[in-house]
């Protein structure tokens, strides 16, 4: 850590002067809350499509100041976050570009990083920085009003630098994110779009798949749900922009998980179709030993226990 | 409801000699907990393969009794109740058929119904009568340790009558977990097998599909595992012996389910491998659409809206 944090304990000197949030929605209104929490910012200005949610969000003092041009929006600003559905950032680093202060540091929320990452780093103009992040949290509802100051906190946050990342930048970013009350770990945008496209992309998929099952055989059954039914597909709540972004910006990763889900389904349905008892209880017994393992992990207190989205 | 109930009230007669519970697991101790609470029979008796276990139970007053054998634990029962996986039903209806005492109820707390409901019902001896019954609850785990009187309170619970049904043992079936505490619905054992099939059979297989494309792709994945993945899978955690009875029991409906739910997953990896946000967006607004208006349903107090496993 050099010596540009101040004022935070623990953080020697992490301020900046203005922070701009491209998407004043779940993750950039949380955003806001958590540092204006931590008083390391003289101002948090927000700018989005909708004018009258941005005022909303100024009269409730989410942020301070908005703009609806991404060159008012840049002016002074040291901290640039992007926080609009992923698919989004080329088109808004493009514009916002010529704009950028020198020293600034432009990072983001997304869920997708791999080549995206090379390309928004590409598109800097020379001393600005960028360096991704993705924080492992949200909720099943969307927008500002869903917004939480303690959305982040005991959260993992992946930051994923390449050869080309600043280092300076890199350790403010890994400040910030752990003064948030982050759990911050490093990974290649290539390992964390494989891993993520597995753990958190796929399971969203399959939950809005299961649910157009039910409603093609018949949405009367719904009434029959339980709280297995309801737990599975508690996800399948998540925004279709967003999630429909990520699909895209991830799609080699996602197909051959898809893939594999669909083999390891027909596995099982082999099994029934042969009545094979045997053949499902191992199936089944890996899977459970498997889950078993994350529960206990769930309620234990150790550090590498994730407990967010 | 006839004279025959006594001493609850709400229900003037309902009570029993002696309840025989054939499996004193999760599913079997719940029914003892909740039925002694009530104070509806004079003794309970357990029958298991596990004779520590059961002893473990009457030392703490699970059960009053148990046997070993079949024809001690039939001995005097006017409600005997299976709770043992599906799969055993049959046989240990054969075996028990004889021991029965005339006028005594054989129901119990299958997940599968259909073409099993006529085969017990066709193996019980004159003047004893089968009431097939599922009450929609359940843990992520199992074995008696996990038992506790308020499973079934609140939960839904489906009862499957025929046509060859004897009207007075459905009047005590229903009226015993209606005093349980759960909303009493009636179906036929097909339309039961088929609603099961979609909206809770179909989940756990997809959910332990799920937890074994991780462990292929990399076990270390689960180590980056939020609270969506945790959710969706959360199912995982149930009995590989119960789950793979089900599955090969409610073979037809759930080999049909299955084949839907990879059409669903085929469908929107066509999207992706397309590139089309519009494809995506559609699958995912319906989804989430639906999902929605059960979880509205979940806030409320409208009795249709249920709310166990």
């Amino acid at each position: 850590m050099d010596g540009k944090y101040k004022g935070l304990k623990g953080y020697s000197s992490l301020y900046f002067e203005k922070i701009a949030i491209l998407g004043v929605g779940l993750m950039g209104a949380s955003f806001a809350k958590a540092v204006r929490k931590l008083g390391i910012t003289a101002k948090i200005c927000g700018y989005g499509r909708n004018e009258t949610t941005l005022a909303w969000a100024k009269e409730n003092t989410i942020i301070d100041c908005y703009d609806t041009t991404l060159s008012g929006l840049a002016k002074g600003a040291d901290l640039i976050i992007l926080a609009t559905p992923v698919g989004t950032f080329e088109k808004l680093a493009v514009e916002i570009s010529p704009f950028l202060k020198q020293g600034a540091i432009v990072t983001d929320v997304g869920s997708v990083k791999g080549s995206l990452v090379y390309t928004l780093e590409g598109l800097m103009p020379k001393g600005v920085h960028f360096v991704g992040a993705h924080p492992i949290a949200g909720k099943d509802q969307s927008g500002m009003k869903a917004s939480s100051d303690i959305l982040y906190k005991g959260a993992l946050c992946i930051v994923t630098p390449t050869d080309n990342t600043d280092l300076t930048a890199l350790e403010t970013v890994k400040a910030l994110w752990s003064a948030i009350g982050c759990s911050v770990k490093t990974l290649t945008p290539e390992k964390h779009d494989e891993i993520f496209s597995s753990i958190s992309h796929l399971p969203h998929i399959a939950a809005y798949a299961m649910i157009n099952v039910i409603a093609e055989i018949s949405d009367t059954f719904f009434e029959y749900a339980g709280k297995g039914f309801k737990d599975t597909t508690r996800i399948a709540g998540s925004s279709p922009d967003i999630w429909s972004d990520i699909c895209l910006l991830n799609k080699e990763n996602i197909t051959s998980h898809i893939g594999i889900y669909i083999e390891k389904l027909n596995a099982i349905l082999t099994h029934i179709k042969n009545s094979s008892k045997d053949g499902l209880i191992k199936e089944f017994d890996n899977a459970r030993a498997l889950r078993k393992k994350m529960n206990d992990c769930l309620h234990s207190n150790i550090e590498d226990c994730i407990d967010n989205v």
